[in-house]
This record gives C-alpha cells, structure tokens and sequence, in this order.
C-alpha cells in the first residue's frame, strides 16, 4: 500500500464545506491578508475601484469590528492570557459585542461613537472561553469558561485538520484502496457530529467522509458509501473506522456543473440578454459603508461571521409626517437546521446546524456579478477574524440592489363615465439586500427585499448539491421492498437522501419604539349563527388575544385554525384608534416531525414551533445556543421560551421559522434548480392608509433607450 | 321628491363591476365594435401596428372564435329559433366548443382545422338554453334547457338594467334624498343574491347597494350603508327595500387614487428609473396569434369571457433528446368564491363567484403599458360576443413577456484547488403570460409564469378597492363590545369586512399524454426508531400511496402530516426507473372554514378540499357548476368527485385551490397594495436529471448599453 507520507503528497483534502479553500483565497501567500487586489463598482457609474478596508473606522455603533479593531483585540488577547501568545489559543469568533440597544436607539449621527468591545469565543486546554474585549481602555473585561454545553463554531484548521487525520489510518488507506480509488482524486469533507449521549462527551468529536474527484469536479455525487471515520477534533486521532465494504460508486458522466466544461447540448432555444437597467443610476446610497438610505427606508447592513448578513435598525418614513419610525432593530438567520432522514450508521448524525457550527459568513463567496446579483448591483465585503485573530477580507460578500420584476404595487381599472376611463396602476420597485452561502454542499441565499409600502419580505432559496448516498442498486425495479428507504434513487447508484431544511430567523421588532410591544393573536373564528338570525349558517369572526407570556406565543401554524400575528405598539394608536402594528405573513412553509426526545430535536427545539416571541434579552440571540457544536440543546429558543416570561408590553422578539421538506428527484441531480421560500413583514395599521397611494407610475420619456452592448 | 324620471336625467349608473364601462369603451358610437383603433406593439421593435380582427381566421383547433365565426353564429341562431331574431333572446356566453381531446391531440399544423363548434349560453322566456352550434355545417347541434339549477353568466344588459330598478320606488328615492345625497352623485353596484332556499327559486334575482360619488371617483369607500334593495332581473321590479335608516356616510377626503387629481406628498426619496431592457427583443414568437413558442416551452395562450385567460397544451422540450413532452392540457381559473363574513342584513349573501357569475373576460380592461406589464411586453387582445350576438374586442387584455428580476436558477461556489475558484451562477429568466381583471372593486392580475427548468408557477395578486361598511363609529374606542363585528375599523365610519378569497384552477395535467396518468401522494411518515438500533430515535420515510378513486383524492394539506403530490405518468419510466412526472407545490395558501351546509359553502363546495383529482370529464370545466347564479350547489367538483370514480393510469384533472383570508387593515384604504400567494407545477422525474444544467451565465459583452431617454 501506499505510505501516507507518499500518499499525503497528492492528496487533495477539502475542509467541511470547503472554508479552507476560501480562506486561501483571501490570504495572500504571505499569509497575510490581502487589500486592494479587488475592485468594486461604485453606485451609479461602471467605474471600479479598490476598496482599502486597513483605512476603515468604524462610523457607526454596530459598525462591524474594522481591520485595524481586530488586530487590536489580536494585541489585547495576547495580553491577557499566555494562550492567545503562544499560538495554543484558537479564535473560533471575534465580532463586535453590540453596545446596550438602549444607548444604540438613542445614538444619532454627530454623536460621539459608543465604545467599542469585540466578543471572542476561543478555545485552549479543552476549554471554551466566551471573552469579552473592550478596545477603549484596552483591557479584557470578562472571560467565562465552559457556560454551556457545546464547542465554539468551528475554524478551518479544525475541519482542515480533520479531513487528513484518517490517512493516519492503515485501515482507511487499505478501505481507499479497496476501492480502487486513487488518493489524488481524494476528497474528504467533514460532517459534524451532533450529540448523541455521553458516549462522546468531554471531546470535541468530527466526521470523515470521503469522495472521488476522478472524472469530475463535483465529488459530492461520487460518493465512497460504507466508509465512515470518527475523529476526535483535538487529539487529531482516528476514534472510529466503519467499513461496510465497497458500494459502487456512482459514475462521473454527467455531474459536471462548470460552463463550458460539458458538452450537453442544450435542448431550448436562445433567450436574449435581458437587464435591469437604471441610466441614472441606483436610487439608493450607502452612507460609511453599512447606512443603507433608499425610498421610505434607512437600515444598517453588516457581514457577520455567525449569520452571514445582518439587517439592523430598519426604519421607515411615516406617510403622513414623513418622520422616521422603527420597525426592526435587528434580523438575521439565528440559526439553521438541517436533519437527514436516515437512521444508519455513517447518516443517523447528519442534522446541521450550519450557523453556530461552521458559519454562513466565511462560507459566503464572492458573489459572481451579473449572475448572482444583477448589473445594477452594489457590493458590500466582509470583514471577519481568522483563528489566529488576524483580520480577513471576505470580498463582494453582499449585494444591494433594486429590483424591478414586472409586478405591480397596486391597481384598479374603473370607467365612471362613458370615454373617460380610470385605469390606474403603480409598477413595484424593491430594494434587495442579498448573501448566498455554501455550507459545503447547500447553497443558501438570503434576500431582505423592502417595499416603499413598508412591507419587507425575507427570502431563503437552496441551490447547490444533494447529500448523496451510494447504493448497490442502478435501477427503481431492483431495489424491491428497499424503495426509497433513505430516500429515492435519482441516478445510477446514487440515492437522494430525504431531509429538512429549517431557517430560524432572530426579529427583533421595535414597532415605534424597542417598549411597548405586544403579540396580538388575531383569531378568525368559526361562528354558528343562531337558526333564524340570518339565511347563512356560518362565518369567521376576528377575535383578538394578548399573549401575555412566552408559552402564550409558542405557535404552530394550522390551515384550519387560522390566526394573523401582528406586533403591535398599543401606545401608538392610528387616527381612527388602532395600535400600529406590523404582521408576520408566512408563506409555504414545513414543521419539524421529529420526535422532541431525538437528540438532533432536543438541539434543534428552536424548531419545535413556526413562531415564538421572547422578551429582549441581549444573550437571547442564537436560537440554539451560542456553543451550539455537540451542544446538548440546554441554551435553545425552547428552553429560554419555557421560563414563560411575560412578553406584553414589552421590548419584544419574534422569532420564525421558515422550513421546506425536501425529497430528492431526478432534477436535483447534479445541481439543484433553486428552491425558495419566504414570509413577510407587513404594516398592519402602521401607517394611517396606504402609504404609496401617491406613487407615481412610469412614463416612458423616463426609461431608458438601450442598445446591444455589441453595437455600442 | 324628485320626479324619477327627471331623477335619471342625472343619475350615473354603474353596473356591478362596471362591465357597461368596460363594454361602453369597446362600443363605437353607433354601437358597433370597433376595430383599427388600436395599436399594438410587435415583438422585438418598438414599432406600433394596427390589429384588425375583422379579418382574422383561426389556425389552431382552439383558437377562440372569431370575429366572424361569432357573426356566423348570430346568424345561425336567429334562424334557429325567433327568440333570437326577435331580440328577446340574450347571448350570455358564446365561446368556442373545443372540440374533442383526442383529436387536438392528435392535431400538427398542417392539418385541415378540426370542425369548429361553439358554445351558447343564452335565456329567453325564463329558460336557460344551452346550445351548441356547428359552425362547418351552420346548425344548432344540441339545444339544452334548465340542465341544472343556476342561471346564466349576467350580462352587461342585467346589471345595468337592474341598478336602475331602484329609482322607480318612492321608497328608494326618499331614502337617497333622505341621507343627503345628490341623485347626480350616487353610484349604485349590484352585488350576487346568492341562494338561500326555495324562497328566491323561480326567478333570478339580484341586489343593489349605493354610494356616493361626490368628491372623489373611489365611490367604494362612501357607501350609503344601511338601504338595501333586491331586485327581480327578469321583470325589473323591486322585490324588497331594507332602510334601516341613515348611517353616516364616510369622508371623500383621502379616498381618490388617480395619480395627479390628489395631492397628499409622498414622503419617500426619488426612485430613478429603472426597466427590463431586452436590446435584441424578446426571445420569445407568437405563432398565429395564440402558439407561443419560448425557450424550451411551447403553449397556447387564449382570452376568455369567463375564465380571463387559458393556457393550452403546455409542452417542454426533454433535456435528453430534445423532443416536445406534454405537461398540461388546459390550465385557468375554474372558478372563484369570496365569501364575506357578516351574517347582517345586505351582506350576509355576499359570496361572489366572479368567473361564473360575471365572467373574468369583459372585466380585464386593457392593461397599462409599462405600469401593468414592462415595456418589453407582447399584448394580446380578447373577442367575445356581447348580449346580442355581436363581436367585441377587448383591447390588450393578455401581455406576454419575459422576466429578469434578479434571482438565481441554481448555482454552487467551489474551490478545488488553492486559486482555482468554481463559482457557478445561472440568471433567472423566465416568461410571463399575465391578466389582470377588476371584477368590480377588486383587481386580480393571473400571472402564469414558465421557467426554463420545467416548473410553473401560477400566481394570483389582488389589488383594488375594498367592500367595505359604513359604520356610525369613527373611532375603535367607541366601539366597545362592537369592535371588530364585521371587521376592523380602518378609516373614519369605515369598516373593512372581513372575507375570503379563494381561487380554484383547473389543472387538466398530461404528463406525457393524456392517458395513463395517476395521483401519487407521496407521505413524509414519521418513523420510530427501535431501541438500540440508531443513537437516532426517530425520522421521516417516504411512503407512495397511489390515487385509486376520486374520494382518495379529495385532499387538505395538513403541516403536520406532510405530503408531496405528484401526478406520475407510469408508462414512461426514467432511466433508473422513476415515472416521469409533475408535483403541485402548494405556496401559502388558506381554507375556507365555513360550515358546509351553509347556503354559500354548499355553492362554493369546491372549496372543501385544496386538491382533488377527477377523471377528465368533458363536461367538468368549472369547479362551481356552468349555471352558477343561483345555483343550488348540484353541479360542482365536491359532486362529481363523490362518485368516487376511477382515476388511475388514466387522463386526469387535478384541481388547486388557492386561499387568502383577509382581515382589511388601514393600509388597504383606500386601495390596496397588492397581496399574492402563488403554487407551483414542478418536474419530479420528469427529466433525466437537471434540464438547465447546461445553461449559460450571463456576460457583460450580452447586455446592452443605455442612457436616459431625455439624452438620447
């Protein structure tokens, strides 16, 4: 057999999800980071230009943590413990610890900036230590070890360093062989573990599974099935070595997803370019970097490590006084969960929590211009801290845009005399905040899009690859009783394994205000009418319920016991007495099934109802925990919830669940077409009337004259 | 009082849904049609040309009638019996008489056109006639009276005639004069009667409700609440006038929509222009007016005075081999059912079936050029018979076109090697077949959307005005006990009533030809695991359970008993073994939770299910029956289906119904931004595997070069 050393020489190994690659992308050789080797279109003009973030200060109070503020929590933590020196200290987080959301709300531009602190999470000596930095006074204010179950988000030289450690094995160098799979063509991610009971506690604990790359740039569809390898993530040991024996591995004709690499022709005829096109430019501007200012709405964007994109203290103008108002002081994907569907060995863990262990920020590449955001885009980077705490750039990282689909904002046709007709109608221009993260396989994009009538709409669409299992079998008829055990067979040898998918949005709303918020259950209720009263027999009436306390909002939604959820501010009342509120809508959506004594259930509890509301509490933020990695699901959205506050008239935070089943087929194979989903925030008695009644509609002396771009 | 007859000299009436304007618009002077007037933009230039339907034939078998084909009609019919030739008889439909399945099916152009038949609906002498005339031979083929119970789609001719009923009764006119209103500034609209028992039988009836239009031409928003009229339409006479006597009439302030007559500031910054530019054209042809050819996708697209828009023989091109699969054979809007939700007097029948009771076609006003649908549009006009036989063109009522809007198809972020990033991107473009009708104070736009990657989706949007009720309160306060009887308060002596909307397609699906097609349900089964088989104790198995009759498809979507629904052609197997096929994705959607024996539940029966599957039956195009005024709820899809008739490995019908519940709130005064919920028709096994895999990104060198108009 092959000597490791020998073989490590052509081996490729892919990290979990592959940060390792984009990590090298943004360190330079030098290991250093890289500045100005990028360019960047400015608003309204096609003229590119480099973006120098070791210059940036910060502007605002949630302004990210700048290059020059990560290198000096890099100093200070040196400072403060012989770990951080000596290099024995990984930094698994560093981000801004938000100043008191009381002295945020009260901040003005002018004003001095709030002192700045940076949360670190690190870990030395098998201990997790939540550290808490201030950068003014320069000193270490707080460092709590182990204050939950679970590890710190993972770092690339854990999951780098996990994908090489079976080759120390002499039994997964003989299972590779067996195979007849070539160590070059090698390719191991790094599911992680989950926790399943004591058996692994105490250590921080990684998955090996392993691919072929022969043939094909998409290894995800070539999987090696029946091998599976357990590593302990800080002894770097092998803990365990599954070897069912070789199953065929699926072929690589087909799989490749590169343009131009293929030769498929392309059965459908030519679609002409089609653009969004804005001659004067975009209508919005991005003040400092991160105060997005468009329409009727200003609201704080940032990157963010954990959540990918951040949306902050969203406000909106008033339609009769033109005063800004609060809507949300803070929307992010808290957490995601991701259970597969097959209880066996080498799959029963699979249950992702992709936020807390791995991060949607650094996994979000570069958006590719012109295809993941349209022409008319604006790119906001990402700034983040590698694990040895110095800064790196994550560029192009978020786009901003505004989007015309062809919709319409609202409409009436109407003839009131003969000749003279009313047809009136408002085309809906939108603003698109957008990420797109690939947790290794699953591509995630995140929109925030904002109406001018005070809607915002969140929307999460899946690409990317399936989590394929190898199988003996080629063909439906062959598999008999076996049929779609895990899931059913899209190609050959290749079995698409049944899964969820669950989005657990953090909205902090702040209707008029951080106080003085309620949910308020709008029930549509079946009424019976009493015989005789009327020729009907029925109807739904609106009753309305206060939840009081936490368990009063601990929703499921039921198509057939209809409610509306608004939050309400109640001393905010409209004109005619109504309290301004804003609605959750939520559009096509999936529950978790899973029994509430699974393991991988009893940490994804955030997922137990659609809904939830909390009262504020600034360490109420990740809907599974802050330590979520092996966490034992004793810091979840479920547990807080529990404690059944009261959440009435209150500084208030709704939490939703978006969800999608998926069962694989066929056309999910070998990259799946975009599948989307998304709910709403919708003024509901917020403003005194439609707020857009006097929205101008477009005339044609104000559009563009184009030409093709070849004939220019 | 005033003289009702000098009364009418000022009064303005206005059809319920205001079909005589729409009617009036399209009659010339001299009441013939018009024809020449119009102009209409081809494909791929911005030149305008003359549309000039006098002259049109049809080229496909069903392409709907045409100008002369409907004259051939009149004709036919006056000789066929003297109610016609007389002018006794009205014409309340007359649409072509597809002509059997199989036979389009087998049909390619070339053929000789298949013999052309139309449908009549037609009353006279208290009797409804359906008839059906072959227009190749110019006989009345068939002559069917009062087949079910139910009257006639209305005419434009009854809905005018019956809102001036009111004006012959003393009683009525003191009540006008009685709450101050001018005769010259009332509005009057005739809502359904409903059915409501043997007391309404024999006669067809409906009601009529009042406004005011003084001060704005949002008469919607002033109702003269409280008189109530019901009217016999066959002798004009008032049945029963309710006065309960004056209620306040809500303000005219703030009401008016039309852009430039109010003047409130609109508190929001500019938005620059901004369109869908398309310098080459549009990518897709409209072959003989109806065949439209795009992409991978071929359909038929038609007007229709009852259905707004039908899209026919859907075809996609197999990603393998290029060759055109059938998906759907007919897709529209079967029916629609607005229920209201206020049991008091002059409301409790409102239970509107708009496409059978008024007709989804007469009411789509010409859609507005670059407000409705973008400027890169392709408009297709609508011709119908009037209540006399005559041909109508109703102008620009269907636009095609295709859709950028930013988002993605699919897409993976990769990198394999240090520096060699794979970032795979693929724009969304999709086509657009969009309608847009006000049927009344509402507006529905019907958009039908086709992607490249097999899917359909349809969408629903509602805007447009309210039914609202005056109410002596103007402040939620005062109401007390009352609040929120009808609905909520959202504007001074305004209350926003509480109802339903629900829209149910006729999806008659033939995934790869119209025989040999099955419903299968496809259940996400929660699995207990047994002790010490997997540290996992529980997951989701998917489990196929085939539609063998009608009843096992009579289907409520339950978030916690999930199914996926997918209609599988089992003779045309994939590769590995899968039948091809389709699923129905349902979006948001809500169910109709009334009573079912109550009057409207038992004519909206259609509703008590989201999905049904019915064997295809010529005869069962509309979900509420052909007769649906007044109809007693013996012909609709809860019948048929509870024959509980065979409906596997056979041609099938499957039925989506789409629910919004809709509690007004303030921002819907005084109209409403539009609200949408939508569902999808997907591949499922359809294809190999990705079918958009091959695609292209796009390239800057593509996109054309604009600048602003006013430079050009």
């Amino acid at each position: 057999m092959a000597e490791p050393s020998f073989a490590r020489l052509f081996l490729l190994f892919f990290s979990f999800l592959l940060i390792f690659a984009t990590y090298s992308w943004v360190f330079g050789p030098d290991s250093g980071f890289l500045f100005g080797t990028r360019v960047r279109k400015t608003l309204g003009s096609n003229r590119q230009v480099h973006v120098d973030h070791s210059l940036e200060k910060p502007h605002h109070p949630l302004d990210p943590l700048t290059v020059r503020e990560i290198n000096r929590v890099r100093t200070i933590l040196s400072n403060h413990d012989p770990g951080f020196g000596s290099g024995s200290a990984t930094i698994h987080s560093m981000a801004l610890d938000e100043p008191e959301k009381s002295r945020v709300v009260q901040w003005k531009k002018g004003n001095k900036l709030l002192s700045r602190r940076a949360a670190v999470v690190a870990y030395w000596g098998g201990q997790t230590h939540e550290i808490t930095v201030d950068l003014d006074s320069g000193r270490v204010v707080s460092d709590v070890i182990n204050r939950t179950s679970g590890y710190p988000i993972l770092t690339l030289n854990d999951v780098f360093a996990a994908s090489q450690v079976p080759l120390k094995s002499l039994e997964f160098n003989r299972s590779i062989e067996a195979r007849g799979v070539k160590f070059s063509d090698l390719a191991c991610i790094t599911p992680f573990a989950g926790w399943f009971g004591s058996e692994e506690e105490g250590r921080r604990v990684i998955r090996v599974q392993c691919f072929t790359l022969q043939g094909t740039t998409n290894y995800f569809m070539r999987p090696l099935e029946g091998l599976y390898v357990t590593v302990d993530l800080d002894k770097l040991e092998v803990i365990k070595i599954i070897d069912k024996g070789p199953i065929p591995i699926p072929k690589a004709s087909g799989t490749e997803y590169r343009f131009g690499v293929q030769n498929k022709p392309v059965h459908m005829d030519r679609i002409n370019p089609i653009s969004m096109e804005q001659p004067d430019g975009p209508s919005f501007r991005v003040e400092d970097g991160h105060l997005v200012k468009w329409a009727n709405w200003v609201f704080h964007v940032k990157a963010d490590q954990r959540a990918g994109m951040i949306i902050s203290q969203a406000t909106v103008r008033d339609s009769e006084t033109g005063e800004p108002r609060s809507v949300m002081y803070k929307g992010f994907p808290s957490e995601l969960f991701v259970p597969y569907m097959d209880p066996e060995e080498g799959w029963y863990y699979k249950g992702y929590m992709d936020a807390g262990e791995l991060g949607l920020g650094p996994t979000a590449m570069p958006l590719v211009p012109l295809n993941d955001c349209p022409r008319n885009s604006y790119y906001i980077d990402g700034v983040f801290a590698s694990p040895d705490g110095k800064p790196i750039v994550q560029p192009n990282m978020i786009c901003l845009f505004e989007r015309y689909a062809g919709d319409i904002s609202w409409r009436h046709s109407e003839i009131l005399f003969a000749n003279a007709d009313i047809r009136e109608s408002r085309p809906k221009v939108t603003l698109v905040a957008r990420m797109a993260t690939s947790v290794g396989n699953y591509d995630y994009i995140f929109d925030w899009e904002f109406q001018t009538d005070g809607l915002i709409r969140v929307t999460v669409a899946a690409s990317g690859m399936l989590m394929v299992k190898g199988t003996p079998y080629d063909n439906v008829d062959d598999l008999g009783d076996r049929e779609d055990d895990a899931g059913p067979l899209i190609s050959e040898n290749v079995i698409g394994v049944v899964h969820d998918h669950f989005i657990t949005f953090h909205l902090d709303m702040d209707i008029d205000g951080p106080m003085n918020n309620s949910l308020v259950k709008v029930h549509l209720e079946k009424q019976r009418v009493p015989t005789g009263k009327s020729p009907r027999k029925s109807y739904l009436k609106v009753k309305k319920y206060i939840a009081k306390t936490e368990k009063d909002a601990q929703i499921k939604l039921s198509l057939y016991d209809p409610y509306e959820f608004h939050i309400v501010n109640p001393n905010r009342k409209s004109r005619v007495g109504n309290p301004a509120g804003y609605r959750i809508v939520p559009g096509g959506n999936a529950a978790s099934l899973l029994d509430h004594d699974d393991p991988p259930q009893i940490r994804g509890a955030f997922t137990n109802n659609q809904i939830w509301v909390t009262p504020y509490n600034r360490s109420e933020q990740y809907a599974g925990g802050v330590l979520i990695y092996q966490s034992q699901g004793d810091d979840t959205l479920q547990v807080w919830s529990d404690r059944d506050r009261s959440i009435e008239n209150k500084d208030i935070v709704l939490w939703y669940t978006l969800g999608f089943h998926h069962v694989p087929c066929q056309e999910d194979y070998p990259v799946m077409p975009t599948v989307a989903a998304s709910f709403e925030l919708k003024p509901a008695n917020f403003f005194e009337s439609n707020p857009i009644l006097g929205s101008a509609p477009f005339f044609e002396k104000d559009l563009p004259v184009c030409r093709p771009f070849a004939s220019s």
